[in-house]
């Protein structure tokens, strides 16, 4: 048993020997995703796409509420477009793949698949918005995007990526700006309350804001190796697509006016950073609320004792997927795998609760449930009427134990550091480092030519205070956020 | 008021008058779709998306009850992949659009944007299938499709659209052709039960099939015009793609062999279906279940009476959404139109209840339910614990109002025809004919080429006669169905 787990395990390299490596076994024993016949693109397979419906689900619902309205818009966009805002299309032109024949022709006009919409829809949106009683405007779409990457990652960096891209239209830039930072809000919970995965959230420097933006906010996560993760962005436009789209309306006081504008982002990316931050060295690790299986029962039988015992895991599926929802809980009745096999099988797809059934077990009406997150053992005995509780209460603490770990992780790895000795350590060391900036795009360079660590984000939540710049010793207006990153 | 009612209702080209603009202009009127600034492509807006968003929520949870599992595939295919199933490179070549540079550069090799995703998958399918174990493989994708398309209509023929499509992989041809039917009967069931809209079930005729398939199945529905629309297909594909891409696993006898497929889809096609199914010369009419607002509450009042009305009215929308669902109930509160203008707005939407609430309705606790499907209003006195329920019924009846109008169409309009002339006739007159056909794909031809009907299908539940061919009196084996198609 000892020799055949080391077997298995060993089909993982451990973190210790390599990350990125690590990262890669996980997706393949996990069975998440493979790599497609299609340069830089991937199969996200079902066990993979089953978290991205979970995330569908949850987000569509929380956009819903605040009154944002899905719709869609084309794939393709005609090239002149994209080349409307100079920012933008400075930003996306070298990544773009370009249809150049269609229906056995050379078409007139290439163009562009998708790699963001702005440009189709505010070209539309034009269309929409005359008078104030139009806004706001609040569209989201959920769409697939290719942005043609040169060193591509599973779920991480893709040429083919799917997200959500929301688009809204303000009257004011105060009012744009709050909605930016609403749904930055918004990402932000999701992070915690479903993935488990703490951010530190705030602006991007010039260097790293989106193309065309006024100002981008951004949720960053650390990743087990010390690497941030941004994990979804959202940006306040301002008025620079309007005024390159003529997105204009009268106001109340009947004048003619610019529209103010915010886009928004989530993406398959953060799959990435939800394996990155919980899995193990045996696998995936699922926090309970993105798991499509919560908990696997695999019933324990010989052929002579088979009719007694698979009854009785289904009777179990039966009651818990009343309170846990349906299909969420898996009966693993395969007859031809060991138990050994099933059992590391599940770990690697990282099911939180896993209940072995056996004759005994019925018996002393006691069933033992297993922690993915701990590998902790507890044995409950049934009770028809609390027994239902009690593995929602075991998964409710593995979902609790899931974040409070990345907390601890991500505060114990997130310094202050005044000098540029510390800093250079630090960053080598994986860490999160707070550290004066003399706020220039050039000091900024040099410390990323140096280090790898760029700005992540000037963190909402810092205390103010001036200081001398790291790197140059210039006057600081207080620390930004500095990591090596995805 | 009159004129006023005059004035919005010429918005709408009546359908006697002409048919195809009538169903451009619903489609503007309830605000459901747009042309893009791209060739051939619509954008689908929030109050049409929503209909298809009522499509996935249904149809996912029908197929995943059936043990099938999404997955997503890339969106660009290596054109040498496609052309690897000779018949099927042969239907999809000519309206594929081509990606030939992407990144700045020309490509060594281009790709095509799926038209369908058979070839992708089953490119991939081959490495994951291995063992009778690994069957059935039931694969299902959310996707966008992109086909070159010479004539475009909103949501009918557009050259992207949306759809799901559903890849199986079976033991043996029996399972693959009973996988099929099954999924052609999720369609049907779908098409009565939700969109009311009544089917033809039936096989295709091999000029008909789906290019590569060995047997296509179709549910066709027939719209106003008596004009045929193919709502959804599921084809039993054979060991054809199989064969071209090499799917094979050991069977129970440890025997190498070749798997056998289906595919089947449902796109937003079906939306054009159900617009042209159900709408009048006033406006959309959609079917309570397909409907995103179920109901409208109008309140009227003046600045004086709000405080009084405004509450009652949320009220019920906070009660009546305890039954009908989150945001199914819409109160129209604007204070820039008038109430005329109200009403109009909501029936050229559709929405399948009304309830107006005045000062005087309050005072005597009876509200008039207005239906959207026959005009016909009821008032219902109100109380606290069977309101609910009776406008619950009154949905209910509108849903099978509408299935009874659509299927007393269908089964008047579908006529047993025997000789040529009633044939040309009953065709001009927009009939679904049902006559004898000799079984050669000349005869189809000739047929078509002289009176523009195709056909449909040869019906599941037609009674087995044999008979002369309508067009050259040779032997049949019995009636299909001819109609014109959209």
């Amino acid at each position: 048993m000892a020799q055949e787990q080391k077997k298995f395990e060993n089909a993982i390299t451990p973190r210790s020997e390599d990350y990125s490596q690590w990262y890669l076994d996980i997706i393949a024993a996990a069975d998440l995703a493979e790599y497609a016949p299609v340069k830089g693109c991937m199969i996200i397979k079902p066990y993979g796409y089953a978290i991205w419906e979970q995330v569908q689900k949850v987000l569509d619902e929380e956009f819903k509420t605040k009154g944002v309205q899905n719709a869609y818009f084309p794939l393709l966009i005609p090239e002149k477009l994209l080349k409307r805002e100079e920012q933008h299309v400075e930003g996306f032109a070298p990544e773009v793949a370009v249809v150049t024949h269609a229906g056995g022709e050379k078409l007139d006009e290439p163009y562009v698949i998708r790699p963001t919409s702005e440009t189709i829809m505010y070209e539309v949106f034009s269309g929409w918005v005359h008078s104030y009683r139009d806004l706001p405007l609040l569209i989201n779409q959920w769409a697939n995007v290719v942005r043609w990457e040169l060193r591509t990652k599973p779920f991480l960096r893709t040429t083919e990526f799917l997200w959500q891209e929301g688009h809204t239209v303000h009257k004011t830039l105060e009012e744009a700006d709050a909605f930016a930072r609403e749904m930055s809000e918004v990402y932000e919970k999701f992070a915690r309350n479903y993935m488990a995965i703490p951010v530190i959230r705030g602006a991007k420097s010039d260097a790293e804001r989106f193309a065309g933006a006024h100002t981008t906010y951004t949720c960053e996560a650390m990743m087990q190796d010390g690497k941030a993760l941004q994990y979804a962005t959202s940006h306040n436009l301002g008025d620079n697509f309007a005024k390159a789209f003529n997105i204009q309306f009268l106001n109340e006081q009947n004048e003619l006016v610019y529209g103010y504008q915010t886009s928004w982002g989530l993406s398959t990316r953060s799959i990435g950073g939800l394996i990155m931050t919980h899995s193990d060295d045996k696998g995936l690790v699922l926090p309970p609320k993105m798991a499509s299986i919560k908990v696997v029962i695999i019933p324990i039988f010989k052929e002579e004792t088979k009719a007694e015992v698979l009854p009785v895991a289904l009777i179990l599926k039966e009651k818990l997927e009343k309170t846990l929802g349906t299909r969420a809980v898996h009966v693993d009745d395969r007859d031809n795998l060991r138990m050994g096999e099933k059992i590391y099988e599940w770990e690697k797809k990282g099911v939180p609760v896993r209940i072995e059934i056996g004759p005994k077990d019925i018996e002393k009406e006691e069933f033992v449930l297993s922690r993915r997150d701990t590998g902790e053992k507890e044995g409950i005995k049934y009770n028809n009427d609390t027994f239902g509780e009690a593995v929602e209460d075991i998964l409710e603490r593995i979902q609790n134990n899931l974040l409070e770990v990345a907390e601890i992780r991500l505060n114990e790895n997130t310094v202050e550091v005044d000098s540029w000795e510390e800093f250079i350590s630090s960053i080598e060391a994986g860490k999160f480092v707070l550290a004066h900036w003399d706020g220039t795009g050039k000091t900024e360079k040099i410390i990323k030519e140096e280090t790898g660590a760029t700005i992540r984000c000037v963190p909402f939540n810092i205390k103010e205070e001036t200081g001398a710049c790291v790197k140059t010793g210039a006057l600081s207006k207080g620390r930004v956020l500095f990591a090596r990153a995805y």
